[in-house]
């Protein structure tokens, strides 16, 4: 079925491109402007490109426009956290206890270029890159965008737009500048900042560390983490406080300084940084933002990904949210026969909840990564999670896998479930009400009933 | 000690004035400009001013001023809150089991009259009305005003500003707008709005109904409330959705369908407002927001009161924050041995956690007196706390006894220990732990072991 209405994305990014072959797909007009430079005519440094964790929630958008197999080379499972400490052992925590649930690591440009690639088949796509928009008018669906070499501006007209312009967004600038309606909106900052460092290949131009992991090195206020790239290099990331403790980066302004850190608190990733020095002082600091709103539609717009849900990415989850969205906001759109407008409201209205789900979810994620998985409570409950989940693979679902592996659940029914589950299996272990005398089977039927107390917000008074 | 330091202070409402007071009284040069006309030279319709709820908070702020004595002929005391049910029923719920404990109605221009009247008896003390401060240099603390009557701009240049400007502050947006440092910030609106009514007094010129309570028509999703004025009229406010439900602010378009709204919902608050049908069109309905940022100071400048935190108005607390901003300011100042750059960080990282506790509870508390005030558990539980408070006053302490009566404890411990203790006692009722065979003593002592571990955030398994 053939759509008449013209559809404007502005941003190119991920979920822009993705949206974009979506709607191509199901027969729209679509124009996709973007502000930066087609990434695909420019070259980057493998070394600084950024990696991301791809895993179900994502597969499914790529999956919807059917380009699973063609990005199946590009993606590196990792299997689990390899958490290494400051004598450099080193403990493998796997993701689950079933097979076959993992995460990967891909290039956030390869992906794009897969999709912006794909684009470029479809005959009812226009893909604008250099093109920043000025203004918005949500209600006309107008915009009007200028070129980086000229000062003219000029406007594209259409029936609809969808602002998918990133954690900045102008089009959610717009909302925010609009009276006549209630729009709430929130932009907060976390206290740490990220760099972002390497691990060049092996002398032997092997991967210097274990390939099939994520590896992180918890150090109770900080840490530093690691991905592979497909170049058997590494993209290393410092998440640090911008002032306070021992060490902080406005602190740390000599390269002495810097690596004299590195000694202490990461000795064996130190040893895997020949470039630390420079790479330090060259990369940028980059800070570490929440952005929500409510509605995330006016007019004839509507904001999806990180222009309506930008969130820390400590769960390994905004991409994934963003695909989501795409996948949610298609789904929508075929119930609602079509109507644009409706499914607008519609998506408004049902996906807020889980974007906010996912953003708690990834505020928490930063407090257990940096602290929590190095501590002897939280060991021992992975390790009984890990065991449920093996022996009953249908019955038992950690948080973590209940938000990252079981995308048929919302984020908002992952987050609740799982923290209850959590809190209840950290107060049972706590209280020694679970042990070894029990078969696996009892622990599981006291941690399920215990669960559903605490989701009930009951008060507990016997067991 | 006088102070060489010249302030400027931009908003002369409540905090902004008492402000300018007390750093007055501290000997600063102090310049404090508004955008609105002088509230002293011009009449306002008794029946429209807005009235606040006063308490030990904001009291703490007029004594440290020394103007105790000439607020007292203002203030209203209203003992509890007055239940009123479909069929006109009533029941007075009291806000305390201690003697001496209630708060006071008061009226916003009066108690800003006060203030203003007390600055004029100042040599060091500059007030300029109907100046509307159009730029900000937070760095250098300069601002730029012009007057309504003129288009020329004028700047004011001090050592330091004090943003009291309220919600929509113009020194925040100013804050927004810098780069170069992480301002977080958040606006949130609530579904409903809420619109001032009257009831005038009766035909024989007395109070149309019970002059010292709070008087509240919950009715589950929306509210009236009508609080007393010295001139023996109610200021009446509506909380209504603005769409959704049976009735809403976009649905109740002609005079009579809000009568039949009355009639159905508020059928003796119908009986004493012979001009719902005219003021219900010809007063405006507003939005009720909740701001939040962080941090507060940047520069030369601190955001203060609702510049830096506005909340809801349910737990009456609005004015009483603002004014113990200036009471804890002034410690923190004298404290910092009236060095201002520390005072401001000092009192922005201190103070931030209690702004943000008590927008929480009044958020809390909307829901809590549209819906619970009326419920059988929630009546059960105020019937006991009452008892309490009667039997050991100087050990119980309900969270709304903490919130307003107890002005020792910050907003955020009252939080936390109240949310805690409603907590354990709610649970502790369903289960049927709490009976007439205990003594009260025995009661306490279960409800206090109780509240500490769901306080510790422990799961309880035993009682």
């Amino acid at each position: 079925m053939l759509k008449t209405e013209s559809v404007l994305i502005i941003g190119a990014g991920l979920c822009g491109s993705l949206l974009a072959l979506r709607l191509a797909q199901r027969g729209y007009q679509v124009t996709l402007v973007e502000k930066r430079e087609d990434m695909r005519t420019v070259a980057l440094s493998a070394g600084r490109s950024i990696n991301l964790a791809l895993s179900n929630r994502g597969l499914k958008g790529i999956k919807r426009v059917g380009l699973e197999h063609k990005i199946e080379a590009y993606c590196i499972p990792m299997l689990g956290r390899m958490l290494h400490d400051k004598e450099g052992h080193t403990q493998l925590s796997k993701y689950s206890g079933r097979d076959g649930e993992y995460i990967n690591s891909i290039s956030r440009s390869g992906l794009n270029k897969i999709l912006l690639d794909e684009l470029d088949t479809f005959k009812n796509v226009d893909l604008k890159f250099n093109h920043s928009c000025v203004h918005v008018d949500l209600k006309q669906a107008h915009a009007s965008f200028k070129t980086a070499d000229s000062n003219s501006e000029y406007t594209i007209e259409a029936d609809v737009i969808f602002g998918t312009d990133g954690a900045g967004s102008v089009v959610r600038q717009q909302m925010e500048k609009e009276r006549g309606f209630l729009f709430s909106h929130s932009q907060n900052f976390l206290t740490h900042g990220y760099k972002e460092l390497t691990f060049p290949p092996s002398a032997e131009s092997e991967y210097a560390a274990e390939k099939g992991a994520l590896h992180i090195w918890p150090r109770g206020e900080n840490m530093l983490i690691a991905l592979p790239n497909q170049d058997k290099s590494f993209t290393v990331t410092l998440f640090l406080a911008y002032e306070g403790g021992l060490n902080n980066f406005n602190s740390l302004t000599t390269a002495e300084s810097v690596e004299d850190y590195f000694k202490t608190d990461y000795p064996d990733a130190l040893a895997l940084m020949p470039n630390l020095g420079t790479e330090f002082f060259e990369n940028p600091t980059a800070p570490l933002g929440t952005v929500r709103c409510d509605p995330w539609t006016y007019g004839k717009a509507l904001l999806m990904g990180d222009a309506s849900h930008a969130i820390v990415p400590f769960y390994g989850q905004g991409m994934n949210a963003s695909f989501e969205d795409v996948v949610e906001f298609d789904d929508i759109l075929e119930e609602s026969n079509f109507d644009l407008k409706t499914a607008f409201k519609v998506f408004s209205e049902s996906r807020k909840p889980n974007a906010d789900a996912i953003a708690d979810l990834a505020l928490d994620n930063f407090h257990e990564m940096k602290s929590h998985t190095a501590q002897d409570l939280f060991l021992e409950k992975r390790k009984l999670e890990l065991a449920l989940e093996k022996e009953f693979p249908k019955e038992y679902f950690s948080k973590y896998s209940l938000v990252t592996f079981s995308e048929e659940v919302s984020y908002k029914e992952a987050m609740d479930k799982g923290r209850a589950q959590d809190k209840a299996i950290l107060g049972l272990l706590k209280h020694h009400k679970l042990n070894g005398d029990q078969s696996l089977r009892d622990q599981l039927t006291l941690i399920q009933k215990v669960s559903q107390q605490v989701l009930e917000g009951e008060l507990l008074f016997e067991v």
